[in-house]
């Protein structure tokens, strides 16, 4: 059976007007949905209409009214950002392709609380393709494209989201999306407001921790967002600049590389022996940060830990000294610890603070301490490939699977279809693989389609 | 006999009234005056007020009214911008540190062309700071930074510029800062239009050719700029893609390095079989554009040459393969053979444009040919101190020159002065210089300050 | 109980005197055990003693004669080369201090069977310390220093092997090793001429596995000896060189790394779609192998596999193509389709073999298609260190574990040892591991001494 | 006149018998002449053959016996090393071929002094292939390949060298090699010895100085041999190591690049701020040679000066420190300050000294401070390639060029000769060349065919 219940979560949703629960739970979540987010493409934005969209009577032009968004004007702007991102997206493409005569996702009713970007929609109309029918929410107040949103509505998908959404915009837009009278989601993509809540229920796939999308996301992503990101907001040189990075995981390794790359002069802190021993043959000093901290241009967190840089380093930060996140989550910047009276703050450009000292010492705070990687640099398109190829393919084989293989849980996606993702994204790269021949096959002991490594191949 | 006379050059613009004349003059100048110019601190200047400067009357807080900007009143925001840049002029700083006792520049009166920007505000305050007078015109009808005009003027420097002028304006600016009752110009910065219409009778530094700034402006600044650029414009990934650098001078040196270090492929074109070679051992394939033009993701001209990218080229390129120009001038991409009637245009994004072939296939051109380091990204403020410092150095030597050393030609930057600029951004890079000693400095038959190298070492 | 019965072993060594048996069995391990083996320190090894050892008595200074090796007078200079390995074996110096007092292997009677190096020594030496009794046979009919056999000998070790045995001579040595009256073995290390004959009946770790070993055995320490092998056998300049790399695995990304920052072009082959798309983000062309194999200079293979190189790509290689393996056995290149009639081989150095054509055509042969970094490179001590290291933090915890934690298989060593070897090699870079917070160690979930991550991190 | 007079420097070396006379002038060049000098093809060298080659009666095949070297009967294996070396020298090969109608050096008669290795054979081979008669001596008393030698003479060659020369020996072979009777050489190549006496008296050309040797013997070719150097004498590992490389000159930048790519850690000293900014540019900690002596693990000299590594700095040094020398000769390390009585000098490998202080430290002297390149790896056969070929353009051109072109002096080679013998070696890459149309050629005032940039260009 198929079928999988929302009801609960609906209850749930209908629970919330109660101010004290609501607030309880949006803190919860409030890190990730509010979060800056920056976009290439929010060029209209500079609007003057504020009529908020709930006020709106919005339809596209088929008479369509089923979505509410800021500016169903701006859906041929938003096409061509589709289009240009369809062009980086291209295992979404060939899946479309594939599939056009079967309809792996006939019958899906699938339900998104996403970003809603240009990458998204080629998501959302590949499903659609795929036979699913689709309504979608933002996961973040600040990362909808206006644009993209137009055109998706414009497409006939119900898509409740604007740019700079309140936090009662935010829920009332997930009650709208999930809460419609006949029709009944059965899948989800990233539903987290949900599951933070305790209420999953319904068998998910985890495609975060899928080879691909982890190597993807933290080693390569962040080897180019790191430089991005700095540029973007702060225009520094990097050559000869003295860095130090806080955690040596994929993450940090992607930050170290570019910035030695580019001539910076990279110091590296780590808690695990292991991954400090890699720094070390990597060709990074290993220090811990108050030996550094003193002389350093430019500090960079990457641990997922918190209160990493805390007051007491940012006291002895020098002058200019530029400090930012590209960690998990806003927590490993202790920028509260900057909000006090002897401390003046200066916003000098969007997502750039400088915090001044009584002596006059400045120090360049970027993004509030929250994620450089999505407040102040763009994320490759391709990336966002394939973890959207990812997320595709998590939901045909949950949808087709045999009835039993996976129940109420959160599942890591089989190994073959990981590697499948990365091989649909290899003509991109007109990369030939080679194929076993019978003889090596049986040699190694491997099936000649893969898997081709150990479910822990990292 | 200190007095350099400027009244030629007054004459000749005196002479420029008939239009034919002007023309003709404006068209050898056009290619860099109105190149676009991107510059970070533009953040005020959507402002609607549509009045023209010239028929505006501002006067500063003492009441003074001898400049024509935009807007007296963006004058704090300006200064911010200048502060921001002193963080990364810090030989400047020094320079000025060090002359508050003499004024080696007391009764200089200096006339300059230049950019308007934050770093060129640092030059002139410390030029200022030196005893000398100054007055400044823009050199490109785009690049002023309006805010900092304000903060110029407002701090008594008569400026005459704004972003956005038209040719009339830019020759009358001209005018207004160079011809003024009482004040009679002795020295000159960057006045290059002067210059180019044969009227040069003053002595001048050759600043442009001496190594600190050639390898600072070219290899150093292109290695952190092409990423820069590409990213600003296209949100491009680098891991993978395929690359054809046309050059490998200094600027091609620096993009490859940069590229091949984000996990690009990239191929290099050479007319020069020194610069092939060591293309070659520095690990790139050295082809023909034809050889790889149908297979490489993007094009970047660096060769100072002309027609390096032509229609033919342009029409075997694949979907979407980006194309821009890194090189001397505009000339090096053909971009006339595009304007064609079979080829759309299509405007994506601010220097980004979609030329779009009948088979609907795009090929992605940035800042229509010109410039991307200019056009798509920022100069490093600390590759601009680098310059700046060796004009200001090359003014004072200038003026205090025993007579009779410097005649009315164009200097090479003495060697020893090109390592002084050099030593004076050492500091910032915490940066521990060996001294000889005397038996070392007797081995090698050096001064022990230097000069170290031959003139001709690069 | 950890007395160990090697009962079995010893029947079957004593039952090894028939010829076909013998054969049979030397067959499925002459791979390993006849591998060529440099090592740097063979200076003496050009004595013109033809006298066998098995046919020599020689006592040490102390009058034991327990051993068999080629020349007690050879002692001092290994002493010399064991004093210079210990230099880069900081772990083990360290474990030796650490447990001066207790003696974690009091009572352990070890045997052991490997390379008898330097390193070994270092290894034996430290085990001796803790309280072991250690008694050792080669692994590798080739491998054995012999000063440094002699310098075990001279201080009471009893080590069977030197550099050329016979195969007769390598299992007479191994018998002489085991069967010795009144001494029996409880602890093994790498013993693995029992354990293939199916005869393993004692627990034991598998270090192969250990995250910190893997690291460094394949990726870091294939970075350098991919380029030292390269260099001492054929001198060739890697400027510019066409290279390809098949396999993509650490040991791949090793080779792949070092000849892309020396200026080679790399192209990749791989059959796994997700290292397929990692070599291409690390900015290497991913082709099959027929596609290049005309043009390049260099043929690595790093697989695992058999037949990776066949004749077929050999007859197409150019002249001069040099031709070696990387990877874990000698079944990559297929050596034996060179050995046909129309083929003339050529020894031009040690280990270099010309293969010529009747056209004249050469292939440069590495090592006979044998390991090229155990053949024709050193192994860096440092990285041996982390695995001697390893080898005796297992053995102390197989020694010392309650009775039942391990039976008679394989272990994976637990993930806190594993960080344990890493910790004890950080003060060799003089590296400072950071500590967590009560509150960050909370925060995370963990013991603030470790582990740090999950046992599958790799 | 072609006609060069060498009876000034017959005179000399006539004039040498006298004691005191030769001594001073043999200090003078002692340096070079008696540079240890490692080849990786002297294994046939531990002949037992004590007999002075002087006083052995030798006669080729031919019944020639116009030469005085090892041993004849090597002949065959010089041979093999000199078709090896042909591999990696496309350029002489295809001078060669060009050169066989015409014979553009016929009738020269040209006597060298060089090191005598395969590549010096193939050039004189080439140069014998161009119309020329050669004589040759060796210029360092341990750098003659004995079988190449022989493989000269058995050739027809008029060789005088061996391995191990004495002094007297040195002079002898020099004499017998310009002192023959009907036989008046007209060119020369490299007889420092002779221009050293400040007896230089035919015009020659300065090939030292041509761009492209400069750069493959300095920056391309350090890059590879500090790694090989240092891994043949010492098997260090490169990763994590911290090294401080003194001189940032081409030859210190090709060390860095390398060791940064391999993992170390590296600092640079420098005296001239320009390259002391590079540095920093590149991400190198520019610091006093005293701020980290303690605490690295290797010490490379690049500087050309003298005493840059004194006793203060020795007795500094950590245990196990590794110093050597890749300047330009061998005065950069104080060796001499460490012959002193608390030391002792350990010899523990061929080229590698352990200096032992007092308390056991152990300073690991690599090749007595002499080039760690020369005498302790190979210089790749690519890289002599580059300058045999530039010397054989450089004979042609002096041989041809109409007379009064160049007088007795020392001359650049042209430019265009530099580019011709880098266009020469392109196809050993594969490296495609793209040509100027005329319209570019025009545009930039360049003849098609070179050369391309002004002679001062590096």
């Amino acid at each position: 059976m198929k079928k999988i219940q929302f009801a609960d979560q609906k209850q749930e949703f209908n629970k919330r007007p109660s101010k004290i629960g609501r607030r309880s739970l949006s803190r919860s979540i409030s890190q990730s949905s509010t979060d800056s987010y920056s976009s290439a493409a929010s060029y209209t934005d500079s609007s003057d209409d504020e009529t908020s969209p709930r006020d709106k009577q919005q339809k596209n032009s088929k008479g369509n009214g089923d979505f509410c968004i800021k500016n169903i004007k701006q859906a041929d702007f938003g096409r061509r950002e589709i289009e240009i991102a369809e062009q980086e997206m291209p295992a979404l493409m060939a899946l479309r392709k594939r599939a056009q005569g079967e309809k792996p996702l006939a019958g899906a009713k699938v339900v998104g609380c996403t970003h809603i970007t240009a990458q998204t929609a080629v998501l959302m109309e590949t499903l659609s393709a795929l036979g699913a029918q689709c309504r979608w929410a933002a996961c973040n107040i600040y990362s909808t494209q206006n644009e993209v949103a137009a055109a998706l509505a414009e497409g006939g998908f119900s898509v409740f989201a604007w740019k700079g959404e309140s936090e009662d915009d935010f829920w009332w837009c997930i009650d709208r999306c999930v809460n419609v009278e006949g029709w009944q989601p059965n899948m989800r993509i990233n539903c987290i407001m949900l599951s933070k809540a305790g209420k999953l229920c319904v068998p998910a796939m985890n495609v975060n921790d899928s080879v691909t999308k982890q190597k993807f996301d933290n080693l390569y992503c962040c080897r180019e967002s790191i430089l991005d990101g700095l540029k973007r907001t702060t225009d520094v040189m990097f050559g000869g600049k003295q860095v130090v990075v806080c955690g040596y995981g994929e993450v940090g390794k992607g930050c170290c590389a570019a910035l030695k790359a580019m001539g910076s002069i990279v110091y590296v802190t780590e808690i695990d022996p292991i991954c400090a021993l890699q720094a070390c043959m990597d060709g990074f000093r290993l220090v811990k940060l108050n030996e550094v901290i003193r002389q350093v241009d430019i500090v960079i967190t990457c641990t997922g830990n918190k209160n990493v840089v805390v007051r007491e380093y940012l006291d002895r930060m020098k002058n200019g000294c530029i400090v930012c996140n590209m960690g998990h989550s806003n927590t490993e910047i202790d920028v509260a610890s900057l909000r006090t009276p002897e401390l003046t703050w200066e916003r000098v450009r969007s997502q750039v603070d400088h915090v001044i000292w009584p002596d006059g010492k400045r120090v360049v705070l970027l993004a509030e301490g929250r994620l450089l990687n999505l407040s102040c640099s763009t994320v490759p398109t391709f990336v966002l490939s394939i973890t959207a190829t990812t997320q595709a393919l998590a939901l045909i084989e949950l949808y087709n699977a045999p009835e039993g293989r996976y129940k109420q849980d959160v599942y890591l996606l089989p190994k073959k279809m990981d590697e499948y993702v990365a091989s649909l994204h290899l003509p991109t790269f007109d990369a030939h693989l080679t194929e076993l021949t019978d003889e090596q096959a049986k040699y190694l002991g491997l099936n000649k389609n893969g898997p081709f490594k150990p479910n822990y191949y990292r």
